[in-house]
């Protein structure tokens, strides 16, 4: 199973690298992420030059699709080249979004009438999408999930690992990467997180 | 205020990208990372490509020197001329580590009778140096810090921007970052990690 970590120019690192970087402790399992980029090489909002391990063409074959947030995001938004290298399908793929990657699934038609999770700064542009912005760190319906603040990536990636491997590889994730020290409560507090979120609308 | 964020090949994104992205943050306050690196690209250990934003020399004369950590630390530790390159000073410089980095600490001799933090793989090549390692996040005394387990980077960050910039600039950038709806229970958590890491010894 392959994931799409679709990073765009004047992207933010820990959004695209969070979620990539769990997902790949799990490559001896089958399931491992590589960083789609829309050129040759992209760099972020601090300035630092990643070069992409697939074209955006692999966003519309991988198994999962996550879409990245950064400083450009309105400017992918309206750019209907890059828009349309991401004909994605939700009956096949899961697709997540983390902070001002909503506004792209808003644009590409995939949240419908689902509410979204965001982060403070990209909240409003999500809101005048028509799209309801939750007070909460993750919000996942069907295929689709949207997770809210840099660190909120970690959930993002304990949805993708769950939903592709099981729960119980999504706990070994979480515990390896987790602060010594606080290994178990980081795990509780990433599938409270995710059951909340996955859990019945309000 | 100058960070090297110094970057191995091999090296674990989280490690090397929580920290110089939170850091970050506060580049409008004049506290800015850069991924520092002996190569001009490295390479993860999941093969991702990175540019190197800074040599290996700028380790010398930046403020603060953070070493990453990967899965080609013990070759970095045995090679004389990466170590050679770093010829840190714990009295004009702040020094930390993250993970399999408090090996090059050991080796640089910088952490004299001081426990440390390191993650679960790398904790019996750390006390085969000699060293303590704590079953705790974070560990610092005087200018020296380090932390074990990918996402503690968030607590090494904590204590760079609080050394330099203050608790309040540290506060902020912890409650950016934080997922939507856990902004001040996270930022408590990265306080108090600090705090317990830095109590006088038991």
């Amino acid at each position: 199973m392959q994931v799409a970590v679709v990073t765009f120019d004047g992207f933010n690192e820990l959004d695209s690298f969070i979620a990539s970087a769990l997902i790949n402790r799990c490559r001896k399992d089958g399931l491992e992420a590589f960083i789609t980029t829309p050129t040759p090489t992209v760099t972020s909002m601090n300035g630092m030059e990643v070069t992409g391990q697939r074209p955006m063409e692999f966003a519309t074959e991988a198994d999962v699709v996550l879409i990245g947030s950064g400083v450009k995001t309105r400017d992918v938004v309206a750019d209907d080249r890059l828009i349309s290298m991401l004909p994605l399908d939700p009956s096949r793929q899961l697709i997540g979004s983390q902070c001002s990657g909503a506004l792209v699934l808003a644009r590409l038609g995939l949240l419908g009438a689902m509410p979204a999770c965001t982060d403070t700064m990209s909240r409003p542009f999500v809101e005048s999408c028509g799209v309801t912005v939750l007070d909460a760190p993750f919000h996942a319906e069907g295929n689709i999930a949207t997770a809210g603040g840099c660190l909120a990536s970690q959930y993002l990636a304990t949805w993708v690992i769950t939903r592709t491997l099981g729960e119980d590889a999504a706990r070994r994730v979480i515990d390896y990467v987790a602060p010594v020290g606080e290994k178990p409560e980081t795990v509780e507090r990433a599938m409270r997180a995710l059951r909340a979120g996955e859990a019945a609308l309000r």
